[in-house]
């Protein structure tokens, strides 16, 4: 990276969105500097640099900003380029990735969140739907190491942060992941290997006490 | 394109979804077979292309699925990208393209769907919250003549099929569009001067027709 290049972070550790652009700037061997926000009281470069959504993460280059995880882990490819390539560049390749890298966006946080929230009939059949989802993944995955193949790429990228989550998952869900989905489970150990992936996470414990907190403001027992 | 290529394509003519494949296919200018799917009854091959979603539109090229309007939509600029590029090759630009049209894509359809579906207090909110996001895509569209600046590209595509669904908007959210949002007015009637946005969009009266259908029969007046 040039010397006069400024990376920027806005961040807040427990979010699994901002810990895949935390990953691909540890693959890509980028330093930057970050600040946790306070989302309860947004800071105004925050309201600033994403006025549609006002969410982290925001990776600030050079003074301009880029939002939402998975636009930013690509603009982050697309720049840096030279090392760790995180989405192939065959067409269909390419095109596959995106596939699974958006089926995970749109359904494990979702979901999960609703797991996470509710009880009774939702709760049921959110973990039902939850475990569905994994399965669907476990296809995917299949016997090879990683999502696109041989090395770590864009899926593996965009899914790892929801490791953080499994312990709440399975706690709140009443299944084991290794029972449901022994493959997903492999990857994820695969994937903790790679030091980018071991120094974000944010602790399953740790997110499962949030979780709790949640459920109790929310007077969910 | 080579003899040898072919392109096939799961269609069903009302979506939007479908639109934008097919707008991006006469961009291109290719060629391409199409088969209209009974939603009620999928066929074989849209059940085994597209097995997690199960929906339209599909693309086949060279006996290869590709899923989701959006994907779709890269992929033929990547593999065709000879002639009219669709998303900008500069990172910053192509991540701005990639936001719009996944604000486009989050937003539109589904509080749109949710206008025509409903009714009461839930009709006034959807109605509320759609001319809001119209006027965010009001206030970024500004006075360029398209999203992406002086040519038709990604956004614009990814947009303009809900074009079909403005009467119906403005019918039962008894609101006017050219009075919330002029320019959003005036950049769909240029879009339309395009060959590939006018033969592919789907008629106005037509799908409020298809809307009131689906009013009757879930029994909402």
């Amino acid at each position: 990276m040039a010397e006069s290049e400024e990376l920027f972070l806005l961040d807040f550790k427990p979010s699994p969105f901002a810990a895949r652009v935390k990953i691909a700037l540890a693959e890509k061997g980028l330093r930057y500097e970050s600040r946790e926000e306070d989302l309860a009281n947004k800071s105004p470069l925050l309201l600033e640099t994403n006025p549609v959504y006002k969410l982290i993460p925001v990776l600030i280059h050079n003074g301009r900003p880029i939002c939402e995880s998975m636009i930013i882990v690509q603009y982050i490819d697309q720049v840096w380029n030279h090392k760790s390539p995180l989405l192939p560049s065959d067409p269909y390749r390419r095109a596959d990735a995106l596939f699974w890298a958006d089926y995970v966006d749109k359904k494990i946080y979702f979901i999960g969140s609703t797991l996470c929230t509710s009880k009774g009939e939702a709760k049921e059949a959110s973990r039902k739907d939850l475990i569905e989802c994994f399965k669907i993944l476990e296809g995917e995955i299949g016997d090879k190491p990683y999502f696109g193949g041989e090395s770590f790429g864009y899926v593996d990228l965009i899914f790892i942060p929801f490791y953080s989550f499994f312990y709440a998952f399975e706690t709140l869900g009443n299944f084991s992941m290794i029972e449901e989905c022994p493959k997903i489970v492999d990857w994820a150990q695969r994937c903790l290997q790679k030091e980018s992936v071991s120094k974000t996470l944010y602790d399953q414990l740790q997110f499962y006490d949030i979780v709790l907190g949640i459920r109790k403001r929310m007077g969910i027992k």
